[in-house]
């Protein structure tokens, strides 16, 4: 390498021109402080287009381009298509909004650029007070120690280290994880804690899943079954992790019992308190999440119910010693010295896995400076409020359904009107959040409760209003309207109906068999043929469109034949047969029939599944007018 | 609760004025620009002050203040408490810069604040489409998976995790880890690998530590005999961790004979690439590193020598289908669906540990943008010559001393004058680089290399120039002359050399005896009593102060008497006898002295350790005018 000459033309990173990057970030300012306040009138989210995704799948760039156009891009592409938990109206995964005050304490942390784990330095102090403030918030002791990091499942992973490494007898740092260590949590444990004993050599067949009651918290007493039975085939029991507040339904474990059930075993108590531990803040939990206070680790996130912006996690440990054996030690190059820049506070690598970390503590620092913690316990509790206030609002519409007592800030509902069967009720759901995300007006999440598909709108969100909340449910009931499927009597005014049982029929008969005499009676004569003979017809409509049809025929002797029963193509798999087949049943015994009949093929296996299950049974002897009829059946009312 | 009253005041966390925010942002970003700008005239790093380490230590604040106070705070006692690694002068540990242009990034990231995991957005497209550039350039296959984590220490746990898991036949993640696994790497590999290894449930006893070459790089016979010994003995090799770029002298090992070496044995290859992977990108590294393309996987930092802000690093995984198996699982409430806000691209959660995850691709994808990879390869190259050049300034200055041949952007020396011992040299270093850092001119680390104290200057730096590096010698050089002892002749002309020689022989006396004649006699006339009889007065001085003396009589028979060594009380422990003993001993055979004696008291125990490590030996039979002298020795020269 020839040095000399590589060294006439020395670069830099930085701008050839200062001013420009000082123009470009006051238009960011000012860009972004807009977006901001203007939240409310902006969709919560907009599908990527597919400009965009070609636009974000190019080649490596050999050659760099303006900052301002690669800014253009950024607005063009980027910003549009955000995920929206910024925004007042978005209820789905538990996350934050994080402040604009936030944001801006980013860029500074960000200008200063300090690797925040060695060194006597600003931001060492820093996260140490912000370490201290958050012992202060969970009533954990001075002396205990503890650690920012990226989000509540790093949290738990550290915490679960502590816990491991404890087992002081078994050197686990030197010998390795030994097979037989076991750990405890409820079923509805965050899939984190999981991964967590993975990662560490556990295994996720020695961590016991104990099931949970119809609160969905752990049952101590299958827990101490477990344990019992562990013991008595040789397994070494070494922690529990209890849930405050559980991710899908926020439901809090019975804390105090398994810190008493940890006592008595000699186990270890890790909370993981993601999000639901704030609750603390509000006096309607500050009781029963008091144990928290005896725990011997906690994990939370800064950034889900308090907004500082992503990531700024914490982990605390009681056991300061216990927590330095677990990651502690030093190598040559970070052996500290008491003067210069290498000096100062005890290296953060003592505490946690990581060694490159960013000034992460600064915008924590700076938030809570800001607003002050009582701010965050009246926002605490103003979600709650609002949680109940939508249960309510949920409460008092006949057409929706609260799946789930809300336990703290998550509501899980559905809309229900009574008459689609649970299958359909799941896949209209579905759609229905499917089209409240599309419309952009809000955006919860979904959860299965006991097999239901709910729409579970979590509330962790500062910007939300009650009537944010409110247009919510406007949405879903106009989408519901929308989207729902109803049966209605033939309109013998109406030409598309007459045209649409022409259509849906002739389409399915023709797809299977050939159009036979009495097809072309029937359909081309609707009002004659079954309305004016004393029977119905019946269509299901969706959206003004047609897609079901059913007719009923008096056949004499108090019976009726059931047919015509024709389903459009676009609409199959919906549960339409048995919306309209029920809806039939019904007419009949309103019209005075004791016994329906119909005729079928024994080829059309949805239909005859769809017969069986609405009550019909085979008929063995018959005579049909048609000739693909070779099977009859009936059912009596 | 009563929820109605909670829901009568709704807050929120943003600001009531927004054109104060505004404003405030503005502000900012002046000041952090002018902050930027200006770094060259400011220090590398300042000790915070007492006050500013009060103020980082109050309880949790209870209501909050405005906004712009806490900015004042930040400004008064964080900004100058830097860390310095943005400063073009720190050579600390491998620490990037950052970037105005990454900054501003990390606002816009901030304040869109998606938890960039699960979800149809763009920061999902964005982090993709940085792992595919992060694959172009390293050569890894387009098929291959990646992630971006905070830094090498997570990209290197996330790597070994998929390594161990992939052992297929153990199943590891239901089962835990095996106590059989074995895992190799150099002893001058970083310590975070052996942190994974802890964490992992391997444990540091079956992590072999390889010994290095005299260039730091990996042994490979050894690391046969080793990985035999292990196969004899029942264990499980499962890989080997080569290192692109040591940590402490930027040594590269032979990666191509590791990865023949993996080949033979079936083992996964693992690249710890955190920082010198990126050498790469010059063509004097380019074939050296060509192996990093057929690794199974590699970590490496964007934050480092691509300087885009903390945090931002990756880690690529060859074998996309190991990668997922060793972290995806789905829970209910992240099941994708196929539309809306929860569709998108592949949950990230399914290649790493985290859940929660900042946006911290868009940094990346914008300053790789920005730059274009050709300018960073340009920058790397400079850095690299940067280094050569500090080598070479370095070797032409007859009191420095390079410490180990320059590798890649690491260079390793010290101040050494010749005259002073390993102990003192040590010593002397060690102060050296504690004032450097004070004087806030430059901020190269430390190291030990074969039990020396070195500094160590690590150019991962795109504001360095090579006036930088020469500014950091002049003020190298600088210090050392403050703190170096010279040995100089009594002047007779100056009467501090008359004051110093009687005040510090007069201190030692009076504290251990009592003054005798002799003492009188010769240390108020030393010119008459040791000059003018042929003999000498030889002066300790440092920063004008005489801190050590010592003075040679010809007392007949080619011998002179070597008396009157003393050293002041504050300069002790520095090694200052033996630097003036060997001065006069040097200069007695300058005189023509072909022997040395001297008498001293056998109470004076460092005195006698001294005049033996000089090669004086006992005396059995003589006689003093001395009473305090009862031991004599003497020494041939």
């Amino acid at each position: 390498m020839n040095y000399e000459d590589l060294l006439k033309n020395q670069e830099t990173l930085d701008p050839n021109d200062w001013n420009n990057i000082r123009a470009l970030g006051h238009q960011m300012v000012d860009d972004m402080i807009d977006y901001l306040q203007g939240l409310r009138q902006q969709p919560v989210w907009q599908k990527p287009t597919e400009t965009t995704k070609t636009h974000l799948n190019q080649p490596l760039p050999q050659e760099g381009q303006r900052a301002e156009d690669v800014y253009q891009e950024f607005l063009t592409h980027i910003l549009p298509f955000n995920k929206g938990n910024i925004h007042p109206r978005f209820f789905s995964w538990v996350q934050g909004n994080g402040t604009p005050f936030g944001m801006l304490a980013d860029m500074l942390a960000s200008g200063m650029n300090p690797n925040t784990t060695i060194g006597d330095h600003a931001a060492m102090y820093v996260e140490k007070q912000v370490v201290d403030w958050a012992k202060e918030i969970f009533g954990f002791p001075k002396e205990a120690s503890g650690l920012l990091v990226s989000g509540a499942t790093m949290a738990n992973l550290t915490a679960l280290t502590v816990a491991r490494n404890a087992l002081q007898d078994l050197q686990i740092r030197k010998n390795g994880t030994q097979n037989n260590l076991v750990l405890y949590c409820s079923a509805e444990t965050h899939i984190c804690v999981i991964k967590a004993t993975e990662v560490l050599g556990i295994g996720s067949n020695r961590t016991r899943i104990v099931p949970v009651n119809d609160q969905f918290q752990i049952e101590i007493s299958a827990l101490t079954n477990m344990i019992e039975a562990d013991l008595a085939a040789g397994f070494r029991p070494f922690c529990v992790v209890g849930n405050a507040g559980t991710v899908n339904t926020g439901a809090i474990d019975p804390l105090e019992d398994i810190y008493q059930f940890c006592q008595q075993y000699g186990l270890w108590f890790h909370i993981d308190g993601a999000f639901g531990s704030l609750a603390k803040l509000a006096p309607e939990y500050t009781e029963k999440l008091k144990t928290i206070e005896k725990a011997d680790s906690l994990a939370f996130d800064f950034h889900k119910w308090l907004h500082v912006p992503y990531e700024s996690a914490c982990v605390l440990v009681r056991d300061k010693s216990l927590h330095q054996a677990a990651f502690a030690s030093v190598p040559n190059y970070l052996t500290a010295h008491e003067r210069g820049l290498a000096a100062g506070p005890e290296p953060l690598t003592n505490y946690g896995i990581e060694l490159s970390r960013s000034f992460k503590a600064l915008k924590v620092w700076m938030s809570l400076k800001e607003h002050g913690i009582q701010k965050y316990a009246r926002l605490v509790r103003q979600n709650l409020a609002q949680a109940q206030f939508l249960a309510q609002k949920v409460s008092e519409n006949p057409s929706l359904e609260l799946l789930v007592p809300v336990s703290m800030n998550i509501v899980c509902f559905r809309f229900n009107d009574g008459i689609h069967s649970e299958e359909a009720l799941n896949q209209l759901n579905k759609e229905i959040l499917m089209r409240l995300h599309e419309s952009g007006v809000a955006a919860p999440s979904y959860t299965l409760i006991q097999g239901k598909y709910a729409i579970r709108a979590n509330i962790t969100n500062h910007r939300t209003r009650t009537e944010d909340l409110e247009l919510m449910l406007h949405k879903i009931m106009d989408i519901a309207a929308s989207l729902v499927v109803q049966v209605v009597d033939f309109d013998t005014n109406n030409p598309l109906h007459y045209q649409a049982f022409k259509t849906i029929n002739y389409a399915w008969i023709e797809k299977h068999f050939t159009i036979e005499k009495g097809d072309v009676d029937s359909l081309e004569n609707p009002v004659k043929y079954f309305i004016n003979t004393g029977g119905a017809v019946l269509l299901a409509c969706r959206e003004n469109e047609i897609i079901g049809t059913s007719a009923l025929k008096p056949i004499g002797d108090n019976t009726f034949e059931l047919c015509k029963m024709g389903v459009s193509e676009s609409a199959r798999g919906l549960g339409i047969g048995a919306l309209i087949g029920h809806a039939a049943i019904k007419r009949a015994k309103a019209l005075g029939a004791k016994k329906l009949y119909l005729e079928t093929n024994s080829g059309l296996t949805p239909a005859l599944n769809l017969y069986q299950k609405l009550g019909f049974l085979k008929v063995e002897n018959f005579t049909s007018p048609y000739q693909r009829a070779d099977v009859a059946m009936e059912m009596h009312l």
